[in-house]
């Protein structure tokens, strides 16, 4: 097991509260959320909302509990003990998708009227970048904002919207001119009450089917200037900022997640017997599972390595993207290597591992595929 | 492109038949009886049955078609095109899984009732070996036929049965003495209309949804003596042999199973522009694309030496131990690779390669998981 | 084991002959020659020329014995059991990769005068066309060979050319135009006893030390132009042709040389006792012995499946470069796991294993580097 | 490049002094020693000793620096920075594998006599614990050290010592009772200029040939009693300790090795042209080299959190398993694939990576071969 060396009594104070928040208000409902394809994010953010967990390290004066990186972590950490993949995701939306530019790069406007009420639980946040003809080729996006008077006029669909059937706001990146390069986006707050907001479909996923994914488009919805977030021109840039924030989210998902497994497939293999001994005596099982725990550790110290970057204002979009590229790998290795030594059983819908081996199969697409993370990294490394 | 040298104009007629069948009465199907949970298996085995693909190998006095090995891989390859993996499996059950025991030792009686129809199509077949304490250990099951009489009183459970909710007899093994060793077993016709059979549950699986699955128990269900198959006490060798026609008829689901999403993918990512380039320019995606279509092609060569080694009457167990090892990780390593390929696309129910996915992982698991394929190798290696 | 179906008493008794020559007549010599840093190819050649060994599928009427590529390959399984690398590469040059141009394009005079002798072991031949700024991408290379009169004037320089101290002749490319494109090219027999004909060094190599490495440069070498092979600006073609028994000849070796170090192996392991039992017991090490062996069985039937496309006059370069990747991959895993089951013992220079991971290590850059082979059959599958 | 977060200016004076002397004092030499199989021990220590680099950690009392975990790794990571394997091999002996014992068990006159030599350069130490019939299973040994009045009767052998050739004394495990169980055996520090000390040979290895290695035996040798480390029965338990730290100087070996490698690597796919494009160009080798560098992040981080445990008097045997396991790996993964990337050139002895090659191979093998670590790891998970 994994020694604690940087946790204090405090943290383990907040890491007690959500991983009770997680039995009590979330594991019981996981089977009934994913039947019906969604999480109630409204009553279970205001939940959680209240209990503060929301805004971990935003500013108090927004509602935010004002803590550092360290508490984030263990934040996230609990969170992914769910037993699913979907809630999760859901709740890391609210906290490191649409909500991180607002906190950076938002007016006192947008703070007192969207953070604020996200930090609560009151509204629920998605984030739209991705479009049906760009996925990981951010720059290909094509919806535009028009600039017209007070506001500009949107057009344009959007993909892949998690939380998106229930999101009270979304935190889009659109072109605001046609220019080529990295100046030609902007960054912006659309509520989804206004005129113009249209839900295409309800996507039909393979997992993560506890929450919800919307395609969507906008016909000549017109945002308010003041939503536009920051400076015009600057969105691209803001956004990949923001994806730091997402993508880091997925790190403890992926090492929590990953160990939850290995300790049910353990319990499970330890009481199957095979040739009348436990499966766990099988050396070929034990030595897969230890090689997993190793990847395990390395990536859990990779991610305490990026906290204290984080806490030192440093750039960790280079060990960010390298989390990103062997959590996802980890986590799908460790999905379908404990589906395995369930047999039969592993394939049998009433099991865990086979959501999780749904689940975790995201992992390496969403937020930038593993692909996507090795070309940033190549870039950064200056090949 | 894989180059044919081995199949005829006679063989090519048989492919062509099986290929037209597949794609005019499976393929435009399979979406509704995946949503269903089962194929009609009575309805396609009786037209199956009629254009004589249940029994290409058996004898014609049968109902076969008394063709030879080279035909029936043929078959599988074809079936193996299918739009999904349930189906396929299901008619690999009738002919390679549920029959193969009563064709090579079975009375004439036996043939009669039971082989002849399933040649037809007129009965449904399944094969009914693993317990829910017995996966890949055989020799752990406990169901027990005690000889009374004229007849045999059959207690216990049996999982995983494909075909299970359908199927009019079962091919069954059985203990038939609580003599330690391989002698202890004993290999049945068991008709499913005869009191005491019981269907526990329809299982709730993660791929191969257009295949039924039950767990099903026995409460004294006296089977008939004439339905003990070959000799008592010789089950289990009986069943190993048999085996070997089922593990064999994963090999073309592999190869050909692989091949066809791997056309598909590279269809999808010739039209995917990323970064104004089609996606199939990357050479990192090419380079997996070329493994897989290599590691097919030997899989491939793997299977026909072992059509050429069952033609000369060869033990061929090492050698389709090997295939269904290789098989299985290839398979669920393109399945893997095709679906990151589809990025976010890959993760929707819609796409086929998101069903693929889910339907491949059973693979290296039924029919003897991979550690076992592994272990039975070793042993005749003389390790 | 592999089980036998395709030879026949004729074929085995060549099997028999040149193993007991490599028994004899080789594999006592070995380590002198690892030693001396090459094999004495002239008189080792004299020997197996006059024995046949050296002209296996040539034309009789240049001394050849007229036979298949069922013979040759049985020709190249039994040379890859050499108790080195160095040898068979050495043997593979005069067979496979010098004269093979020379037997399908060159002249009456070529071939009575290079080819005659070369399978009489009386010349010894080498391959000269990678240059030090041309590995893969043979379409770099700068040697020119301009025509002046009734002869070229060869200039330039050309890398690791095995046999390069020793060699009679070198079969060589050279441009023979500045134009780009393909067709600038032409392939020339080159007497090494010409003036101009210079040697820089001899390469000083990681393994495959029994066999000479060279690189040589030519200093307005005058070839006659009855030595140039087929027709001016071919030669590119013709040795992309030439490429294929090349590397066809690898494939033998890396499936029997990976067998042998299997066996070698084992049989150590076996006799190895750890914690009282003996290592072989080790399920860890028996899995990963079969799955190598099932790769070898794979690629060896991929093998046979080339032979047979060659005896039908088809173009193998897909398959032969599938066979050279995967070939390359599984004899360096192999060579690498055995030596790690041999614990210390194996990183002593004393046992065979440490030297066949040196030698092993060339396939996969030697001949078109596995990245070459992807990329070609990226290209032949129209990605 | 890795972002330093953890180092003060004094650890980087530390850091630039021992870079400076591998640079001047090591690295123009390390050709000469390879060659010769040998490094001049005697003389390098005394340099090494003088400035302090053999006694970073250990007491100031017996001459050490009395610095902490963050300067012993400082030291290990710049002595791994020499262009082989042999010399950083050699000096961690000295440091972490022959003097831990002493140091923390050890009496006040076996510090004296051979730790304050030993950090002063002046004796060379080695370690005996491994024989020709115990390689990984240490509790397999069987030499003896019979006591006999004042003094230890030492008969048996050793194998695989390291610096054996030239060491002073050697810290050694020899059974002192026949009872089976881990309490019959005693550690002893054992000058080699006692009678009965053997050097049987010098080994020839495979790689780190500029470290000698010797098999000895003990010809009644008598060791003095005072000589005992600790008590008598304790020797194996104070050797799976002194493990710890011999293991833990892998981890900065494998992951600077690994980096120094691929930043040359880098350098010279840069510079080379391969169809008219710099190397570094493919995709399939950036994306190769990125994953290497987020594996060499991972277990640096790794590392650090160690150094953090054993700075809080944790039990680090977990993580160092764990680290020397993802260590071997990750080290000749890099080797194989950067000896790629240099193609013809990479298997040419004058190139650094391949000397690389050969030494990395080492690192999973001895201190306990990986397969060893794995066991040792399941076992403290519980399995």
């Amino acid at each position: 097991m994994s020694q604690n060396l940087y946790f204090s009594k405090e943290h383990e104070q907040v890491r007690a509260a959500v991983r009770d928040f997680v039995n009590k208000r979330i594991n019981p409902f996981i089977d009934e959320w994913e039947e019906k394809g969604a999480a109630p994010l409204h009553a279970l953010f205001k939940e959680m909302g209240e209990l503060g967990f929301l805004g971990i390290r935003y500013d108090e004066k927004y509602g935010g509990e004002g803590l550092d990186y360290w508490y984030e972590t263990v934040m996230l950490e609990e969170i992914a003990r769910a037993r699913c993949g979907g809630v999760p995701m859901a709740i890391a939306v609210q906290t490191n998708m649409a909500t991180p530019a607002i906190a950076e790069f938002g007016s006192e406007y947008q703070k007192q009227t969207y953070l604020r009420p996200a930090i609560r639980g009151e509204m629920v946040g998605a984030i739209a970048v991705t479009e049906p003809d760009a996925g990981s080729d951010v720059a290909a996006i094509k919806t535009f904002a028009k600039r017209d008077g007070d506001s500009y006029v949107l057009n344009g669909s959007k993909t892949y919207i998690t939380n998106g059937t229930q999101a009270d706001f979304l935190t889009l990146l659109a072109r605001t001119s046609d220019a080529p390069g990295y100046h030609s986006f902007s960054l912006f707050v659309v509520p989804t009450d206004l005129p113009g907001f249209k839900i295409s479909k309800k996507l039909d996923k393979l997992g993560m089917r506890s929450s919800d994914t919307a395609e969507i488009y906008f016909d000549d919805l017109r945002i308010p200037a003041e939503n536009l977030i920051g400076r015009e021109g600057e969105g691209f840039i803001y956004q990949m900022k923001q994806f730091q924030h997402e993508r880091f989210s997925a790190l403890p998902i992926c090492y929590i997640g990953a160990e939850e497994m290995i300790n049910e497939t353990v319990t499970y293999i330890k009481g199957r017997l095979v040739f009348g001994k436990p499966l766990i005596t099988k050396q070929v099982l034990r030595h897969r599972l230890v090689d997993w725990l190793s990847e395990i550790e390395c990536l859990r110290q990779l991610t305490y390595h990026i906290v204290r970057l984080k806490m030192a204002g440093r750039d960790a979009t280079r060990e960010i993207s390298m989390g990103k590229l062997m959590g996802g790998r980890v986590l799908n290795q460790v999905a379908d290597g404990c589906l395995q030594m369930h047999g039969g059983m592993g394939f049998m819908n009433e099991m865990r591992v086979s959501r999780f081996f749904r689940d975790a199969r995201l992992i390496s697409i969403g937020a930038g595929a593993s692909e996507v993370m090795s070309d940033i990294i190549a870039k950064l490394e200056g090949f």
